[in-house]
């Protein structure tokens, strides 16, 4: 993932310099890649070669949000307006790398169909919503409904997307296999969030690689907080058990996704 | 353009609404709606059926650098953080909708070719890119030739890009025809941006919509400040002449794109 990410990233020596040093600098050296991971894990399950997830991979990768990182953001360590760019300039790499990258899907209806499942869970439907819940939950009480609500779009729905994109890379799909697999990728992705709140209660500062305690520190809602946290482990587990449940009728080729959602609820950062 | 804009955004009584009110605030109720129109004009040139070109047409216009707008931008209107929220948002949209509108051309090859443009320009290479040396070159002082591929770069590539997103909407495309569209594209989008700095100093401030005199202000090299106030005008001139010249093999279908080659850089606005 790395290799793939470094190689499609503009060079720091290129012009605009500072936009592209800003763009590597929020993309590289950082992040758990669980996102590409469940791109090649899937494909896997699918019996796609590797090279033809590498676009959807890195796709997925170079949208994210960068206030959650652990290293100062980029907009401490460049300026704002370049970080800004550098975010806009990221999400358009994304689909301009699915649009040209020779290696992926031959079938252009699959291809268009990978760019719709990017573009919906980055939007305001996915992602963008999602953040913007978050930025309306700081400071308020919500209800578990709402909560689950902001974690499926924030986190949940690109994870989801990261699935149904390796999916779409296949020649041929076997009948009820995107929603057996959209199904796993709504259950892990919102089991993902619930274990980030758990561990951000629990978890060290260190091994986190972010500020244990942050979401309590600016007062915002987590899952821990408004079910308590034997709940918010029981619901984790749950998520991961029906992920699994969803495979049912997939072979031992998507073992490493059952290992990859089990990883999920029990990963100490 | 605006009721296929108003139709394309989501509804500001939809959830997360301060985002979506965001969005519309961004898009809606302004701008001179150029590209758009580019997109239409490069149609019927090409004989395409107007509603497969209405995604092209919005998919552009989601994109725009809200700074330069005469209207209070988004950041001040809402905030920081909802305004960024909201231009990527905008952006995945135009992407989700050249993924998703039925009514677009049917050859998915051609979708995808579609997306390559629209990204393409966005992107480094494009947009984001000229931004990128704007910010650069505040209180700099700058060559011609910098000058110029910053304005191609920030204004001019989603122009040509325009005109490009119309002709992969035809079924079928005469040979020679995309390359002679290219370079209309590119002359008229250099144009239509030395036009915008020949109005800066010259045009009225009401009649602009921005404040006259605002690059002078804010210290930042324009055409005329570079290249003299002649020169800028015979340049514009001639790059309008070389756009009308690389139409020589469209009939008189291609007139109104001839016309609009004319008003841009015969506009006072």
């Amino acid at each position: 993932v790395e290799a793939c990410l470094e190689r499609c990233l503009p060079p720091e020596n290129r012009r605009p310099e500072r936009l592209h040093a800003a763009m590597r600098y929020a993309v590289l050296g950082g992040g758990k890649r669980v996102r590409p991971l469940l791109v090649y894990l899937t494909g896997e399950a699918l019996g796609i070669p590797t090279a033809r997830l590498d676009g959807p991979s890195v796709a997925v990768e170079l949208i994210h949000d960068d206030l959650r990182r652990g290293r100062p953001t980029c907009h401490r360590a460049f300026d704002d307006a370049t970080a800004i760019l550098a975010g806009d300039a990221l999400q358009v790499l994304a689909f301009q790398l699915l649009a040209t990258d020779e290696a992926m899907v031959a079938d252009f209806r699959k291809r268009i169909a990978i760019v719709e499942e990017l573009a919906t869970a980055s939007g305001t439907a996915g992602m963008a919503g999602g953040q913007a819940i978050d930025l309306w939950a700081q400071g308020r009480s919500m209800d578990i409904e709402t909560l689950e609500t902001m974690h499926r779009l924030k986190t949940g729905a690109l994870i989801r997307a990261s699935v149904l994109m390796g999916a779409w890379s296949a020649d041929d799909l076997p009948e009820g296999t995107i929603g057996a697999l959209a199904a796993f990728g709504d259950a892990i992705g919102l089991a993902f969030q619930i274990q980030d709140d758990i561990l951000d209660v629990e978890g060290e500062t260190n091994t986190l690689g972010k500020t244990a305690g942050s979401d309590r520190a600016r007062d915002k809602p987590n899952y821990p907080s408004v079910a308590g946290m034997e709940a918010a482990k029981r619901r984790a587990g749950d998520l991961c058990d029906a992920a699994i449940a969803s495979l049912s009728g997939m072979g031992p080729g998507a073992d490493p996704l059952r290992e990859m959602a089990r990883f999920i609820v029990a990963r100490p950062y």
